[in-house]
């Protein structure tokens, strides 16, 4: 008799290292593990005793399965097979959909549990060395969808003028041209953006600017979707992080404060 | 010669399966470790080739390293002994003061890189089974201290009322209280929250209620600092994984839509 369950696992932003331990255990413990786009293959080769593993990705413009669809083969393999890893990108609740997934396992008595894993929302700036939030700049962060689920822009957006703090925004890209006007509009042409493709990987690509200045910077620098756009002070706090200016004799000849 | 270099890991969360594969690479190869109170202990058997490992940690109402100090320790070993890990708890440039430490190491030429953590603030949730963000309940959430750095209530929660979506608040327990009334001030009182102590660990305890119970709940259930509040609608989304209401042989008889 099989066991059904189901681990729902975010896989990173990228990077293969960065998946958490726990991950690799459930993936090395899975029975069926379904994939998505976002997810990195190579991952898949932790998965040594898999007997299905399947690509339910999803990307725009993509034909690729629907949630609903993914769904049921989770429930259909858990039942035929046990342990049904979902291996999503990013964290599987941080506008993952994983939940959809979970309460859908559950009504037919399913287990399911959920191995957190880094987000793009938050991981990517920091891998620029460029901090989310920082005493005296941000202190407060603020991650929304620019896209409703028809694809307009969401309210969220309209909203974020009137935020501090640091503002990541997904699925941003496409309405650029409308999010930089927005944000003139309200006076706030020269707040700082980054807007970061392929964030993790050896092909990432970003373009820095302002509000003024950032249509033509992604524009110069190629960047295509899916991308995350940062928008905040911080941004600007990549400049300070300067050549050495200090020399390395001062703490090594014991000058050092220790109050 | 030694070759000096710093870099900032996410411990992630508290259980010690949460850290990440590149974060114990990074540990593997460290020369220094200096970790924090919120960094798991277990962590520090991957650093077997470190020759000092030393507690920096910073805890309400610890004696422990100031900042200053702890800039400065990692200059002083990175020229001394080469690869400085320092390990934090969570992200390190999520409310971490990472980005202080490599901006002091940058001006005496020291390069630091980072390796992202599963943030606190995003996981803690998932961990219960709960969606930070989900489909017709919250498309955003919000990251911000109750505090200031004087332990006064901070801006940021007093604007929150006016938020839509989740909102994490960290070191908020202390000001549960104030937060509450304020809520409840703005017609709020029926807003669940949920307070999560030592999340992710063994000793995990949370207490779950609206604005108008909370105080109550987390008193009968003994939380204490530090703690994080979630506060929003999808709080309630725990009940909604109900016990299985659908016949397994459903979808074992094929009657699986697939559109």
């Amino acid at each position: 008799m099989t066991n059904p369950k189901l681990t729902l696992v975010g896989a990173g932003p990228g990077d293969p290292e960065l998946i958490t331990l726990k991950g690799i255990r459930a993936l090395e413990s899975a029975d069926v593990v379904l994939y998505d786009a976002l997810a990195n293959d190579d991952l898949l080769a932790f998965a040594k005793n898999a007997k299905i593993i399947e690509y339910v990705g999803k990307r725009q413009g993509d034909h690729s399965m629907p949630q609903e669809a993914i769904n049921e083969a989770i429930v259909r393999y858990a039942l035929s097979h046990g342990h049904v890893v979902r291996l999503k990108g990013g964290d599987p609740f941080v506008f993952g959909r994983g939940f959809e997934e979970l309460e859908f396992a559950a009504q037919y008595g399913i287990e399911g549990t959920v191995v957190p894993g880094v987000s793009s929302a938050t991981s990517l700036l920091g891998l620029l060395n460029i901090p989310i939030t920082h005493r005296g700049v941000s202190r407060s962060f603020h991650v929304f969808s620019a896209s409703t689920k028809d694809g307009e822009l969401s309210d969220e957006i309209l909203d974020s003028v009137q935020l501090q703090g640091t503002r990541v925004v997904l699925m941003g890209l496409q309405h650029l041209d409308k999010i930089a006007a927005l944000y003139r509009q309200h006076g706030l042409a020269e707040l700082p953006v980054v807007v970061i493709q392929n964030g993790s990987l050896p092909e990432q690509r970003t373009a820095f600017g302002t509000m003024e200045t950032i249509e033509a910077a992604v524009a110069e620098n190629g960047i295509k979707t899916p991308a995350i756009l940062v928008i905040g002070e911080v941004v600007s706090l990549k400049s300070s992080l300067a050549s050495p200016s200090l020399v390395i004799g001062h703490l090594r000849h014991g000058q050092m404060t220790n109050d």
